[in-house]
């Protein structure tokens, strides 16, 4: 059933998506050409569901909430052409292809990266039918997720930390701020487009963030155990980078067991939303489960 | 007069980026610390300077266009950054000191851009005091302006032009985009904030985009000819990248009477805003003159 939903939801982000790029015809496009290359490359995409789910939770029927849920994924793939250069992770490839910069050379894929967050915030900000004081509160969300005490924020402790021991409360903020913020910017930015109520707001970060480390833990658990086609990535890569995760801190069973508390909180945060918030609950069960 | 009102504005806006900065106070803020090193490092601020002389123009004399005009010096200075980088211009010095990945290493520096990046339109979207409608209105002109019909354009033609021949027209279209693009940014945000006219925010624009050709011509110009310690950068550094330049196509002398031609294209355009648009007028005849 959730699978369904992700599935019927594809085409829809992937319109507006490829939407929202068209927009050079020139000579020097190639910066465009890498900016398509990574944002239409067959991501999940989790966060515009999610922001989209909550839009429709609070009510909603309409498409008011597609640019910011593109808005979002062009900051996600950003921060993905960014964290793979050669200055920061040093990856060759992302979702099973060469990425950005091996494709397109380190300059246009930092460009690239740079034009996506640009025109995140373009798209984000031309989203029609919604009154401009609920778009510009979300903007603000939008850019405080994606900042330095959000998504930014967590690349930094990455960075700061590899070749350390962090404690696992260090790793937790860690994936609060990395992998945490964008989706809770994804709930929090559905909820207030709808016209949810603050309750309902605080409800949806609260899931999010829960949402958020679950997801992360697991994605170091499939780091550990997976298949490497399944991923994207070869497996391991993880331990092959030094880094220390939370599986490394607190062994697989305890790792798998916390994905499950996470879960449990999450889902949890959901009650404010009654029968609406189904679809969310389906959805934070099933990446339990996941093995991609 | 021109000179001391740049002058008098510098701690106002000094003041704001500041402020805007303000956020962080962890034990991971080298990023924090990267982007202040940049953002406070003594820029002419003529961007936000010309942002809000506009805003006086439409006869506001209040503070709020200050933080658009913080947002503009912010997209400067990430795309000064992202651009001093070893994949793109591999500049060790900006303003007379170290670039920011010579002072804190790439990876940092990357995320110091993008964290620069970020804050803009969160800046942007925090503005006080004017209506909703207007402040959409300028997000959606900033960030066409930074992106790739815009600024990250500029950037890509730059790039795709090195070790070249380009025409004068590709030179120029450069020119327009990656300078001109910001300081239109500025004059059209400026306008669109105060409640200017249709009429005003074009002939905003049409100052600003010339008076960004008559600049950057003259910093190429500058550059041949100029002071190493009063540009903060060793002179010829053009030529030492094998860049070509408006000057190395058009020569000298007809360099020097296109800045004179371009300038009084901005200055005509300013008829609109009649006496409120002296200052303006000043500037773009000061800019001319400079050896900085």
């Amino acid at each position: 059933m959730i699978k369904a939903l992700l599935q019927d939801f594809l085409p829809i982000i992937e319109q507006r998506l490829e939407a929202s790029l068209k927009h050079a015809d020139t000579k020097f496009d190639s910066v465009y050409k890498a900016m398509e290359y990574s944002l239409l490359s067959g991501g999940k995409r989790l966060r515009p569901f999610i922001l989209n789910e909550f839009y429709k939770a609070c009510g909603k029927n309409d498409d008011g909430a597609l640019n910011f849920a593109a808005a979002l994924e062009m900051i996600h793939t950003y921060s993905l052409i960014h964290d793979d250069l050669p200055a920061m992770d040093n990856d060759d490839f992302r979702r099973g292809r060469p990425s950005c910069h091996k494709a397109f050379g380190e300059d246009i894929a930092l460009l690239a990266g740079d034009g996506l967050l640009t025109l995140a915030f373009e798209t984000a900000a031309k989203t029609e039918g919604i009154s401009a004081d609920k778009v510009l509160k979300a903007i603000i969300v939008l850019s405080t997720c994606a900042g330095n005490d959000g998504m930014i924020g967590g690349q930094v402790i990455d960075l700061v930390s590899e070749g350390t021991n962090p404690e696992l409360s260090t790793v937790k903020e860690m994936y609060i701020k990395k992998t945490g913020a964008l989706i809770a910017a994804a709930a929090e930015i559905g909820t207030i487009l709808a016209g949810g109520t603050e309750k309902q707001v605080l409800a949806a970060k609260d899931y999010a963030l829960n949402l958020g480390i679950a997801f992360q833990i697991q994605d170091d658990i499939l780091d550990k155990i997976g298949d490497s086609a399944l991923l994207g990535k070869p497996v391991g890569s993880d331990a092959k980078n030094e880094k220390s995760t939370y599986v490394s801190i607190t062994g697989l069973e305890k790792a798998k067991s916390d994905v499950e508390e996470y879960t449990k909180k999450a889902v949890l945060a959901l009650e404010t939303f009654g029968k609406a918030g189904k679809n969310l609950k389906d959805l934070a069960e099933y990446l339990i489960n996941r093995s991609f």
